[in-house]
């Protein structure tokens, strides 16, 4: 309940900075008309009509403004008045007027401090003084309503905090976000690259491909020991297969197609169908069932270049996902199995905050209230049972089944959506798909989709700035580096080398003729956990130098020693 | 020499059967006209236009009559006539006067046995009653120089040897090859499927994914000892890539396209040109050279659905590709290392007769003499230096630079070709890759391209006729199957089918309540390698009875001495 005092104490803060944003903006640019300032998941916006575009310089002088208005500490007072008087305090403004009549009542409400006043359901803080630790961010366009067709305006983000504690943190990770923007560390770190002759699509260099297959194959050891059956199936369909599915018709647009032939293929978005051919391939018994069938698949979906965005939003990805199909009875404890396997994996990855909504039937769905009643205690009963807090999304289930969302905080406080398990009651029919139950008859399975990583292309660039590019002795594409102090040290390096691989070890050796202190600044550049120093002194008593990242270094070690070591470090998050 | 002695009888041989049957036919259909009668890999056919079409029943007929004319031992004659006579003698027949017009010279081959004459160049065996193994073996539909627009005309094939023995052994492989059809195995060991909504596309079930999963493992682990960088590249790229490499030109049948927003994009049909881009990502040195990247890529080629044929011939395959990018004086010693990776990986999977063939310049081709020369002589001093008998397919090679193929021998004498060492003068010109030399001047690498599997998807079906199903233990998706004697030896099957798995080996518990023989049974149709029986008294000792495919049991084996012999026999080939 603290938590939820406490985001409603920062939503108010907010809201009344982007009024106190608004203010400054019509005292200093009178002819300004207002559109819209709502509240962001991480500050605030307002929308202008102003007699000119805004400019970079502008902000430092609104802002300026901002201080002085919170300085006079103006109380803030919220009114409620009719529609009549509201369109004639906004007569002038357009975007207001449209607001007011679609507000249902016969009343609006009206925030006022001092000589400002705008339109407002309320929810404040006292006074304008209250206002302490906020900030603008940038200016951008926009359209009215977000529409193209709309008149065109001018946007301004700011945030705004109840601590300069939490600003100075905001800071901070603003400057980390573009420090470690995960397409500058995957250039520097040499582990991909985009280019012009597919755009939205990775291409994958040696070092990146390492991270990558180690993200898959701890994957595989979870399945493996969860008795999951890993499939493989193709990434070209005929078109028949996608209306079935119903994705032709709802997903037509973000999908490619290939006519061969006579026929028209397209290539998958997703995973899904092809698990339902190999569920279909024979009758399943009761016996059989929970079957986990895992696909690591590359799917395709065409979005505008525009939206492209590194690793986070791409044309081509590795889906995660696998399908559970079972009875219903076995709905619950396979969704505990599947809770339990997410924050496991996301635990692993060092996402120690994560935020979990279930999401509930909506309006306009399919399927029975008894199925979704069971599915929706399923899901419940599986977040109570295993202890998870959790937040209900009332309504906003897909119109095929009700789901669970995770959603993981990064180390710079930003959240992302990876992790669902979503149940399914429509692809069981579209496919008819069927078990012979115990008493011999056809019954329907249930089908859980859960996807962990999700898109795991978009989850290794959420790793990167999670990490800031220095991922854990277990991730990382080299985990020691031998630095050679003098070429004579060369083939103890080769011996020690080969015995770290033995040990499962991801090991280079820099060879070359530098000198001791560049190979080191050269290992840190590549962020390489654990640099192995060797000079005489070592090949001579058969030991190794650990130097580790904060310039610790660790005299005397010895091979075994430090393979000891390595595997205790390797079991580590960090 | 003395194999080539052997070969050339053998054609001369089965030539000389192609003629029989042609007299054969032509005794019992007097009017059927001769087509061509060519000697293939494992026999030879005949094409005829017989006055109504064969039937099953005639290839008895038929192959009694050749008996009867062997028997009578009619010498074999050949003549050399002149083109008016022998058109003279084939007034009657379009197709010979066809072939005896695009005959250069004046005269052409006769071959004469009794009343029976052909058009012939000769090498024949002295006398029909050498003939004395020989089998006809089907029946099908042709057309006159392969052609469908031409004559529609009936072919039969046949086959002949030299000693019964081989006869005899031909006989039981086809046997074989009915029986251990990979497309049979493929579904009685759940391994993959395929389903009318993606043609010639497999869907791997679990347990051919486990085998796939290994075929990459294992030669991940030869790439990394050979310091490969894998890489991973896009599906999907556009047209004017495929333009550039010039597969646009002259691969385009096979090809498939879509056009996203304004933009023609293909599925690519090989890796290379991935490669090609992450090579050119950034400025390489020589210091850099040889650059060998590596990619399990899936690739797709349009066939015509007549042609598809289970693992062996489809749509969508991965192949196991690496290209090398190195100076012209490193091609030898990079080549060297090629053939021992390409002996070593095909020996690991017990095929130990493979015949290697260098394919040199052809006549129309690219690149200077020099570069030919060089490239050429890489690949034979390769093959020399590393003892490999071999033979040449003069003027072979394709027109952008010579080759390698090996071709395996599998258990039922059939020969396939995977592996292939692949120089490219062409893509490094059409794509302008360069490094800087050691004179700090722009040069140009050579690549080479080598794949060893080939298609996986092919090499697998390839695997499992060749082992008609029962792969070696190191192969086997289930390694060892506990089967208990009654329900209660589940919970010490538990603990070591944990054990065996801790150890690294695929393990199934086989826990039904049915008679230890059905599980025996069951356990053998499944061809694991090793039943691994639990009774009472194993469980009271702590020990196991390990079952081998052949009804061998070893009894009271401890389960440490079980471990360290699992260990041995997964280093084995068989």
């Amino acid at each position: 309940m603290k938590k939820k005092i406490k985001e409603k104490q920062l939503h108010n803060l907010r809201h009344s900075a982007a009024h106190l944003l608004a203010h400054a903006v019509t005292d200093l640019f009178p002819e300004t008309l207002l559109a819209i300032g709502p509240v962001t998941d991480d500050g605030f916006f307002y929308d202008f009509l102003p007699p000119r575009n805004f400019k970079e310089e502008d902000l430092e002088i609104i802002e300026k403004r901002m201080r002085e208005i919170a300085k006079e500490n103006i109380p803030l007072e919220q009114r409620e008045i009719s529609k009549k008087e509201a369109k004639e305090l906004f007569k002038n403004n357009p975007f207001k007027l449209e607001l007011i009549d679609q507000i249902p009542g016969e009343t609006v409400g009206l925030s006022v401090q001092g000589p400002f006043y705008d339109l407002c359901r309320g929810d404040h803080i006292a006074s304008t003084g209250d206002i302490k630790h906020f900030l603008l961010l940038s200016i951008s366009g926009s359209y009215w309503r977000a529409d193209r067709e709309n008149q065109p305006l001018q946007r301004i983000y700011g945030t705004a905090f109840t601590t300069k504690e939490d600003l100075e943190k905001f800071i901070q990770h603003r400057k980390d976000a573009l420090e470690y923007d995960h397409r500058k560390l995957g250039k520097e770190l040499d582990l991909f690259s985009f280019h012009d002759e597919a755009p939205g699509a990775v291409f994958f260099h040696d070092k990146g491909m390492r991270i990558f297959r180690i993200m898959k194959e701890y994957l595989r050891s979870k399945l493996d020991a969860d008795n999951y059956q890993e499939i493989s199936t193709p990434i070209i369909l005929k078109s028949k297969l996608w209306k079935q599915s119903g994705h032709y018709a709802h997903y037509k647009e973000n999908m490619y197609f290939c006519n061969m032939g006579d026929t028209e293929y397209a290539v998958r978005p997703m995973n899904c169908p092809g698990a339902i051919l190999v569920y279909k391939e024979r009758p399943r018994s009761y016996r059989e069932l929970p079957l986990k069938l895992a696909e690591f698949g590359i799917d395709h979906r065409y979005e505008l270049s525009g939206v492209l965005h590194g690793l986070m939003r791409v044309r081509a990805f590795t889906m995660d996902d696998a399908h559970v199909f079972c009875t219903p009875e076995q709905m619950e404890s396979e969704i505990i199995g599947l809770i339990r396997l997410v924050f496991d994996v996301l635990h692993r990855y060092g996402f120690s905050v994560i935020n979990v909504a279930l999401s509930t039937r909506p309006e306009s769905s399919m399927g029975s209230d008894k199925l979704w009643d069971l599915a929706t205690k399923a899901l419940e009963n599986g977040l109570k049972k295993e202890k998870v807090d959790f937040s209900i999304k009332e309504g906003e289930g897909a119109f095929y089944g009700p789901k669970i969302e995770f959603r993981i905080e990064d180390s710079m406080g930003r959240e992302w959506q990876c992790s669902t398990i979503q149940v399914d009651f429509n692809l069981p029919e579209n496919f008819d798909l069927t078990y012979i139950n115990k008493e011999g008859k056809k019954a329907r399975p249930v089908m859980i989709h859960r996807a962990i990583y999700g898109s795991m292309e978009r989850f290794l660039g959420i790793l990167l700035e999670h990490y800031k590019g220095r991922l854990p002795f277990w991730l990382a594409p080299v985990q020691m580096k031998i630095l050679t102090i003098t070429d004579a040290q060369n083939k103890y390096a080769a011996t020690l080398a080969n015995k770290l691989k033995g040990e499962g070890f991801r090991v280079e050796i820099d060879e070359t003729s530098d000198q001791i202190s560049a190979k080191i600044k050269k290992a840190q550049n590549e962020k390489v956990p654990w640099m192995i120093i060797i000079g005489n002194k070592e090949e001579e008593t058969h030991s190794t130098t650990i130097r580790y990242p904060d310039g610790k270094q660790l005299f005397g070690i010895s091979q075994n020693e430090l393979i000891a070591q390595a595997h205790v470090i390797k079991k580590e998050i960090i």
